[in-house]
Parts: C-alpha cells; sequence; structure tokens
C-alpha cells in the first residue's frame, strides 16, 4: 500500500539526534550499533498479522510460532551476525485458547533452542479482532564484520543458498484447499513444508561474515527481483541475472522463483577472487546448496540473461509499498 | 485476565538456554545483557492495543505517539539506564488517516529528541481491527549499574518520585466526557495530561543509578500497592507504607493513589545512610518532589500505616493477570 511507504518516509524524514554509536540505522536488514571497540549489536523486529501474514487455518500453533521467529533469524543471519537474544509479544483475541497460544510458545522455544537464541522479555494483551504476533532480535558480531546491503561492486559474483519459488509453490498449494498432511507427495510437503517452517539460514549466514567473504548480503523475503533490486538499489549498482542458473524448486515455476517471496533464503554478493573460500566454505553445510546465480555491474540497470538476450529484470515480488 | 498469568507462566518454564552474558532474563521492568567488561544493554517492549491501553477519541495522535514511547522510556528508567536506540512497529487499519498516523509519528519522535533517543527500526502492517503500537527500546548503563526490583534489604526506605493518583483522575475525568481543552479547570487539565502524557523520570532514574544510592527501583505503571508488592515479592521483603506521607495529586482520592496506575513516577528503596546523597542528588532536580513514604521489613508481609494503626496493603492496583 501506497499508504506505508508514505508513513515510513514521513517517519524517517523527521529530524532526530544521530549518534556515534550508531552504525547501521533504518533500512537494512537489522540495524546495528556498538558500545566497545570490540562487539556490535544487530537488532532487527517483525510484526506479523493473522490475515495479512498467515492463515490460521493453513498452519499450526507450533509452525506458526516458529515461523514469527525465524523470519527474524533470518534478518539476523543476513547481517552475518549471531542471534542472541529475543523479545516476544502478542495481542491476542479471546477466541483463541490457550491451548493454541502455548502451541505458538511452544513452537517458538523449540526453534530458539535450535539456534541458541534466549527468550528476554515481551508483553501481551487482549486483541478485539485478530491475531498479532511482535519479535524482536539482539544479534552480535565482531566490530566490523556486520554485512549490510549497500557493498556490492561491480565485478562481484550474486550468488544464494537454497533453492527459489519453494515458499510460493507452497503457498499456492494452501491456497488450493491443500494442507500439511499425509495426502500430498513428496514433492507437495516440501513445498507446503517451506512455506511454513521457513529454515533462516543462520550458521551459514555468520560464518560468511566472519571469514569476510561477503560485499553485501541480504534475506530473500520478497521475492528475488525484488530483494536484489533492494541490494542493487543501497549498493547503487545494476546486476545481470542468469535465467539458466537459478536453482527453481521442484515444482516451482519461474514466476516463483523470480517473484515469489518468503524462501528465506540469503542472496549476497562477493568479490570473484573469494569463490575459492566460498567454496571451502561449503565443504562445512554438505547439505546447503549455494549458487551463482549472476554478477553485478557498474550500470544501475538491472538486467535478466536467458539464451544470451537481455531484458529488464522487474521486481515483481512483494511490495510493502503496494 | 488469569489467561494472560498461565500463558507468560507457561512460556517460563519452557526449557531454553542459558547465558553467561545475560544477567536479567524476563520479569524486571527490562532485561540486561552484556557482551563486554564495561557496557550492559537494557531491553524492554510494550504492546499498546487500542480499546485496551487507549481510545482514540480521549486522546490526540501526537500525545499516543509519545505515550506509547514513554511508557517504554520509564522502564528503562527504572533499569537505571540511559534509553539509546528504539524500534517502533504498528498494525493499522485502513480507516486510520494517514494524517492520523504521521501525528503519531511526530509525537514519538518529539519525545524521543526530547530523550536523546534514536529510532533505527521497525515494522508496519494492516491490522483488520484496531490499531496496535509495538515499542522497543534499548538502553545502556556501566556494567553492574542497573537497578533491579529484587534489591531492596530490611531497613531500607521507600521512596518515589512525584505525586500519586494524578493519572487515575484523569482517566476519570475523561471517562466522564472531559477532554483536554479550555473547559477543564487548571487541577483537571494538569490531570488529564498527565494520563495522556506521562513523564519518563529518565535523567533521575539513571542518576539515581549511576550514583550507586538505589537498592531496588520499579516505575509506578499498574498503581503504587501493586507495583511496591512485586518490588516486595522480588526481594523477598516486607514493607510498611505511610499513608500520611504519601504525595497525593491535587483533586486525587487515596483510592487513585494507593492503586490508579499509569503515574510512571519511580518506586524506589534506599539505606538509610545514603539518603543524604538523595538529598544532594535532588538539588539537580529542583522541579520534582522526591518523598519518602516507608520502610523496608524483614518479615514479608506489606502493611498500610494510618495514625498508628496497621492494615495490610492489598495489591490493589492494575493487574495483568486478571
Amino acid at each position: 500500500m501506497k499508504r506505508e511507504f508514505e508513513f515510513i518516509d514521513g517517519l524517517r524524514r523527521m529530524p532526530q539526534l544521530s549518534s556515534p554509536d550508531l552504525i547501521t540505522g533504518i533500512g537494512d536488514d537489522a540495524a546495528v550499533f556498538t558500545l566497545d571497540p570490540k562487539w556490535e549489536m544487530v537488532v532487527t523486529t517483525d510484526l506479523m498479522a493473522e490475515g495479512i501474514h498467515f492463515r490460521l487455518d493453513y498452519t499450526s500453533p507450533q509452525l506458526l510460532g516458529r515461523k514469527a521467529l525465524a523470519v527474524n533469524l533470518s534478518d539476523v543471519a543476513a547481517m552475518g551476525a549471531v542471534p542472541r537474544f529475543f523479545l516476544f509479544s502478542l495481542a491476542s483475541p479471546k477466541a483463541l485458547g490457550s491451548d493454541f497460544l502455548d502451541g505458538i510458545s511452544e513452537g517458538m522455544m523449540e526453534l530458539a533452542r535450535e539456534h541458541n537464541v534466549i527468550l528476554i522479555g515481551g508483553d501481551t494483551c487482549a486483541s478485539r479482532e485478530g491475531l498479532f504476533l511482535s519479535i524482536t532480535v539482539l544479534g552480535s558480531c565482531l566490530r566490523g564484520t556486520a554485512v549490510g546491503r549497500n557493498g556490492a561492486r561491480p565485478g562481484d559474483l550474486v550468488c544464494m543458498t537454497g533453492v527459489l519459488g519453494a515458499a510460493a509453490l507452497g503457498l499456492r498449494l494452501l491456497e488450493a484447499g491443500k494442507r500439511l498432511n499425509a495426502t500430498l507427495t513428496p514433492e507437495e510437503w516440501t513445498a507446503v513444508s517451506r512455506h511454513l517452517d521457513p529454515q533462516p539460514r543462520v550458521t551459514f549466514g555468520y560464518r560468511l561474515a566472519e571469514q569476510g567473504i561477503v560485499s553485501a548480503m541480504i534475506d530473500i523475503s520478497d521475492g528475488l527481483s525484488s530483494d536484489l533490486t533492494h541490494l542493487c538499489h543501497e549498493s547503487g549498482v545494476g546486476c545481470e541475472l542468469w535465467m539458466d542458473a537459478l536453482p527453481l524448486a521442484s515444482g516451482a515455476t519461474m514466476q516463483d522463483g523470480l517473484n515469489g517471496g518468503e524462501d528465506y533464503e540469503l542472496l549476497f554478493t562477493l568479490p570473484p577472487d573469494r569463490h575459492l573460500c566460498l567454496q571451502r566454505l561449503q565443504e562445512e553445510f554438505p547439505e546447503l546448496p549455494v549458487t551463482t546465480i549472476g554478477i553485478v555491474t557498474e550500470s544501475t540497470e538491472r538486467f535478466l540473461i536467458e539464451g544470451g538476450v537481455r531484458a529488464p529484470l522487474v521486481a515483481g515480488g512483494y511490495d510493502h509499498f503496494r
């Protein structure tokens, strides 16, 4: 919605103080600040609303709790930081039973344990209609290692983890009435699981940053075409995206892969001479494919390359401003 | 509501990892963690819902924005920390015009400038019904200076800033149809202003902590009787509260003073031999009264003392568990 863009834009244009401790403010996957010479803190927040971000008839409370935390962990991963602590707030309508709310907590705390993050606070209140979940995650990294969206340079390779379009395919299956149960084919199960229970690439993200391999990074939440556009825009560069190289999920269409959101894979750029380091790092993650899908260009234009033919790359993913 | 208590209790009982970096987890005004020997980070979050925490016909968007931030600043103040950064998330129904939302931002950013805190992130989404505001504030303090609720010791004096019951009186006036306009008497104006635009005691809070004067601190958000009960409970002590000493706001009843919430004054305990330091600190804040209102006792019982007669002190303020 246009209104949201205008609202955020208005907010960002309001005068505010600056601080030498603030390294990255609004506009990246997470904010970065520091209080001492050694560490940086990374902080991000997401608000999820019933009917907008999730539907209760598509998911289980456990998976909903996992996903609410996962999308925030993904933002911290996209900064190359280690998630450490989180806060969880919830506004719940009376109609939702306590079993449902406990299920959300269970799923969330299960994922928290998997990623060694600790719940340190939150707030709860009633909602007249609709369930709202607000999570804030705090992460840390060694000073100077946080990876923003703005460091891509001409000649850098564009790479990504995992596969594309599974979450979009999964959502389509859910919309068509399928549910995560034994009636699904293995391919459908994978796609629906990816939509309902995304896997934030936490360890890979901070290992990439630790090694100082990457020049810019973002997670694919809105869709590859949109997130790559964000990255190019923030870095003041353009790109060529190689259609034939895109790692499409089984059953996903090219449209799912380019414009479907919520894959929560990491999209990053690195100088070509670092590709060997990347390959060595990949050996630590034998089950996580990493694919080179394009190249950063000096011109700020963005192109899709297919069979030697160039077409403009249009940001066709989820648009927060729409 | 009972349900909320059970939900939070269930959440807290779920297994989770521990960290040597976490100094204070869930259960105080804010969580405290550290990454280095010199500094501690303090973090708190509040979720405010229309119809639960505020009514749009009682306030202006600017005052609503100020209050949403103020209640979080008050929590950081109650830890004796300096608020530094904040995140702001909002779920808004379509019916709310963009002028209204911009008004919220304006008020919030105005208070942010007054207290030198910087907006570093957030999220916005649609709401099918009702406006929700979620704010997270990050503060810092020198290591070891954060003041919890659990340090009160028998013999400590119980003190508080400001006056009691103004916010409760203000709410009653709003409920009776009064609004913040020229028809109010000066006394009514003060009370309604206190309800709609509370003044977090930020500077006084961290100056108290810096000086190492106080043993425990909490802000009066639920009501004096309830917040003093929280503090005694966490410290494993009791208290005598001196009715005759309570600094009632002009026009407020004893019921407003004891059980009315949202005054956002600081309630703290200190050893009697520190009272001179407190008096010296008070000289820096000539417009902020500080009153000694009772004493901490070894028995965990809590009493009201009036004219030499003891009566049990009942936590009669806002009960999150009700």
